[in-house]
């Protein structure tokens, strides 16, 4: 395999990481709005869709052997090749909160809401946001702009608080509530954690850029 | 690099792999350990050791890369050595759990207990059967025991449900309790995901051994 054909195959991989990121954040946002339309069928199309983004990414796991094995690469592209390889599964599982988020979503379609959802579209678009931060600095090799992007992990945990408080305080009030409550728990605790894999994520730009690891927004 | 070689290095790979996953088993041991004795010097020794389990991680990841570079592998070698970058991440995650329940211990070590642990020393203790089933299933490449081990996750799963109940009936009953109990709850959802990350583990184990990935105990 000549260089070129090896940077080209690398550039392709790269690409595919951000086509198969935009993927699951579409998957989390139709998720949230499966969730606050009370829309099952919406829901379940989010869960059947899951299937595919899993073989988008062994696919792209394979990909990154296969060129591993193909060429000696230097330190930095087995840098960005392990990049690709290790953001992928996080991709993959943050496709995969948006699926848990459905099956709640599908749980709560058929009961009465127990409040108005208000910090959990929230948290939606603020991870929407860290996506498209984390997905320009991987784009652009930005390690500042991966550390900015995690950064907004902070506001995704904040919201998560407040739901959880506030839910606690509807509980307390209302021990009734508590099936449809711990439901609504799950939903944030969903949202959290696609937002720590984007941190994942951002970690390894900031490797794959600079060879340091660090643990960001700890 | 000779065949043999490289069945040496890979070899050496995978024994370390189980001795990473013996070294996260100890520290969720200790952390849970701090947490029950409320020795606060143990839960920092915890946090401080984390340094070293992920220094362990990015020195593995490097040789898988560096192996997979230094000769043209099969697929079922690129197999081998994908599952061990995975797990090693996997393990470090797992790692970064007895941290944060480490960080819990410290913050009550100082207060009053809620209640007397029962479940969450329960649930600590089947996260070791579970890490012993799974390093055992990946040194002997056995998937069905993988898949043994995967189910084990149900009961970690029930224990944790158990919990967070019992710790919503003290917070409705004594409002007084809450940022307590969120503290245990908070430890029980560290020792959830310490169980999942097996769980993913035992499906990289599947797949190493049979090339299929499923997903095991949705």
């Amino acid at each position: 395999m000549t260089r070129e054909a090896f940077e080209r195959d690398l550039h392709q991989l790269q690409d595919d990481i951000v086509a198969m990121g935009w993927r699951a954040g579409q998957a989390i946002h139709r998720a949230v709005e499966a969730l606050q339309t009370r829309d099952v069928a919406l829901a379940e199309q989010v869960i059947r869709e899951d299937d595919a983004i899993d073989a988008i990414h062994l696919e792209l796991e394979q990909r990154c052997m296969r060129l591993l094995a193909t060429q000696q690469p230097m330190a930095g592209d087995l840098r960005a090749i392990a990049s690709v390889f290790a953001i992928t599964i996080d991709l993959e599982r943050m496709a995969d909160h948006a699926e848990g988020i459905s099956r709640a979503a599908k749980r709560l379609g058929s009961v009465p809401p127990v409040k108005p959802l208000v910090d959990i579209p929230q948290m939606e678009s603020r991870i929407q946001e860290m996506l498209r931060e984390t997905l320009e600095a991987f784009r652009t090799h930005d390690a500042n702009r991966a550390g900015r992007a995690a950064k907004m992990d902070d506001v995704v945990d904040e919201l998560r608080s407040r739901v959880l408080h506030d839910l606690l305080d509807i509980m307390i009030k209302d021990p009734q509530t508590v099936p449809r409550a711990l439901e609504l728990l799950i939903v944030a605790r969903h949202l959290e954690r696609a937002a720590d894999h984007l941190t994942n994520v951002d970690e390894r730009i900031v490797y794959m850029v600079t060879g340091e690891m660090r643990e960001l927004n700890v």
